[in-house]
């Protein structure tokens, strides 16, 4: 396996071997051999290994930046050397002090019945699978997965994506050197780059691993997760969601434009290649839609070729857009491929409110990329019906105006049990990592509406497990 | 289908009609119907049904525990007219309790990002099926499911067990009137008494339906996981155990009276169909074991032959037993059927360690009823091995001596990522409802580590989805 640059469609850079299932199997015994030491490491030694490989990263942020962008595309400055390389080491001292102050573990005690409850480690490695789109802060041997496995102490296996195998390198031997100088046995941090399926999945149920961290594409999550449910061993999965955005009437006239802006911005941004991309907007009223429509064609029209992050997600793309012309959809804008390398056009679709109800598989199928579907509704009940049948989604944001109240409740109503994350005007794309964040969402956006994959220390309770210590000595 | 009264054999009372699948789905699409009526209910409302069903159950607690006696043999009193039924009308306090004060949804804000995050309902019913040997405290028109659903602000769909149709029949009336009492819609607690596999099953894909809380088999709550996991809707489940017991050498040589004597009367309590049963027992020294042995058996030997819950409980354990008996086990007292009704006499096998490992799959197959199994080991060191070759348990006990302090911090390594609870000296039968009480466990003993069964507010995080509203107005 070699890295491509997506920008010009040339592979670089070392050629990476894929593991075997002997290897893989080594590391999981060696990770049973170190869940004692994780679990009883003062909570100094474990904080200070993320602070020094969050200092590490920083003291080779340009070379890191330089190489993620070479083989992701996304924007170097900001995008890549700020903003995602600031929030991976935010979020790695985030669980440095997650595990100083161990007030997140619910510690419940019942003095009466001499009962003590709390979280612990789940006995073995998480492994920790990122996706393509976060070549840092998402990357299974710096993000939030890692993150929330090592601070709920436990041992990670990390899988590196083959769209950025040099970053995750690079990235990994500064964890190793963190890792080496604080004392901390070998085993607590692995990482391999490539592996057969089927050695993937026995490796999943060797009694070494105890959970699996998975970001990516609903076909691979739904496959894993069978895996995991199999074996009964947790999995966080963050999968696809088309994250609607629901304009109510009165705000759509006043605001057309403002709003279409908003969205197509928001759509656009990386290419279109967000978890949290608005990949469907329902708008009320025909006249103002078509006002709609027509600014956010000519935004869409404005922006370049998008460059994408790998061909598979070109060829992915691709066949949504067909799938939506075979039915008979009007491509507003846009749906070819572009060079050099792997590009793609802004594309947008608009269909009316009777034929997205009838191609409702297409409707909530995320397609990755610069590609937007607009919904022309007759009516706000028209809105609200679309989200009473939504599937599971990440996020979803409402549109309104003071006059549009009772529409903004009843979607309101309707969206708190669809989604994990509920925003008012605010386009979903950009997750701040706080601890009030929930990043997450019912099946099939998540694996389990329960838990949250962003924001410390919430996100370290998926990978840990509850203990009571019934009348026990000290 | 009818009662049928263990104690003697003989069925009686009305006979229970199977629901089709069109009923069974009306239930669902009912359910939904209340999701918002429920969300948005007033916590007195709420708060005040629980209260008031305790209060109706209270008023009827002699002639509901004599229909309890009758379904299911277990002793009258106190057992289920004292003992269970206060834990059932406690349970129902303490989830009014916890939505008088809803501090347990775990809000967090954050004022500078404004964002807020709280658990809310999972906008569907959770479906509750209760187990067969605690007819009111695990009822699912009663039990701790049912609560923890109700804490949570879910409609109920319960499901009787076959195994006391009456008396859930009698608390279901209850429920049903405190329901209207309180002004709360019908299809806020809903029952039904029996159906066909496959309607259930399509009860659950209902999306009226959003969760389920099982107690049981392993073999039914394995299907039911599958079933639930395939949709993506979180299932509780709780199923079988082993709640292994391990003694060591110095506390074997100077107690083996004393904890032969504990470990039985906790293994044929309630006939030994407990969840929390201590079913397999480890003791370390050739010579101890020899006298534990000795006296374990004289203990069981005293020991009436136990009436259990029904027929099928009673071809499981002659099947386990005899599977037992066909690798060469060697039975030290009892191993057969009794009469009049379904009665079995307790049952003590004995195998060393080298066995024991060599049929691990038989070891760690729990045998509802008075069956115990004592694997002599020759060392400590042999204690700690069966412990770290464990599957997930329920429970986990630890007898010890201050000299065996080296064993029993081993032990205690080991059992920390094995067990949900785990016990100092105490045998694991009696599972106090406390808010530090863990009731839960590593898959195969239940679904997920992560949650317990018993114990609020905590268990009704099981039924909560976490939202989390971004910049939203008031």
């Amino acid at each position: 396996m070699r890295a491509i640059n997506p920008a010009t469609g040339e592979s670089f850079g070392d050629e990476f071997a894929r593991s075997t299932r002997d290897e893989l199997a080594q590391m999981a015994e060696a990770a049973l051999e170190v869940v004692d030491v994780l679990a009883d490491a003062p909570s100094a030694q474990l904080a200070g290994f993320l602070d020094d490989f969050a200092m590490r990263l920083e003291s080779d942020r340009d070379e890191i930046a330089a190489i993620a962008h070479a083989e992701t595309a996304l924007p170097l400055t900001p995008r890549l050397r700020e903003i995602e390389f600031n929030r991976t080491t935010g979020q790695l001292r985030m669980a440095a002090n997650g595990l100083r102050d161990e007030s997140w573990r619910e510690v419940a005690v019942d003095a009466n019945n001499n009962l003590r409850s709390t979280l612990v480690p789940l006995g073995g490695a998480v492994l920790c699978l990122g996706p393509c789109n976060f070549p840092l802060a998402y990357n299974g041997v710096s993000g939030g997965d890692f993150c929330s496995a090592i601070m709920a102490r436990n041992p990670v296996i990390a899988k590196a994506h083959p769209s950025h195998p040099n970053t995750t390198a690079r990235m990994f031997a500064h964890a190793v050197a963190a890792r080496d100088a604080a004392s901390l046995p070998p085993a607590s941090v692995q990482m391999f780059f490539d592996c057969a399926n089927e050695d993937g999945e026995a490796l999943l149920a060797h009694r070494g691993v105890a959970a699996l961290g998975f970001t990516g594409s609903r076909a691979a999550g739904v496959r894993l997760k069978s895996v995991c449910d199999a074996l009964g061993k947790p999995a966080s999965l963050e999968m696809a969601s088309i994250n609607p955005v629901f304009v109510a009437s009165n705000a759509l006239t006043a605001r057309h434009d403002a709003i279409a802006d908003a969205w197509t911005a928001s759509l656009l941004m990386a290419g279109g290649q967000q978890c949290t991309k608005p990949g469907v907007i329902f708008v009320s009223g025909i006249d103002a839609a078509a006002r709609f429509i027509a600014r956010a064609e000519h935004n869409a029209r404005a922006v370049a070729p998008a460059v994408l992050l790998s061909e598979s997600i070109r060829t992915y793309l691709s066949d949504s857009i067909s799938a939506w012309k075979n039915v008979g959809a009007s491509i507003r804008c846009g749906g070819n491929a572009s060079s050099p390398g792997i590009r793609w056009e802004p594309t947008l679709l608009s269909v009316d409110a009777a034929f997205a109800a009838l191609h409702r598989d297409l409707l909530h199928h995320e397609a990755f990329g610069p590609l937007g579907v607009i919904v022309i509704c007759d009516s706000d009940a028209q809105l609200v019906e679309f989200a009473r049948a939504l599937d599971g989604q990440l996020a979803g944001t409402i549109v309104s105006d003071a006059s549009d109240a009772n529409t903004r409740h009843a979607l309101q109503r309707a969206l708190r049990f669809k989604v994990g994350r509920m925003l008012d005007e605010a386009m979903p794309t950009g997750v701040v990592v706080s601890n009030a964040m929930v990043h997450g969402g019912p099946f099939p956006a998540t694996g389990d509406a329960r838990f949250t994959a962003v924001g410390l220390p919430a996100s370290a309770k998926r990978f840990s497990k509850t203990l009571c210590w019934d009348r026990c000595r000290a």
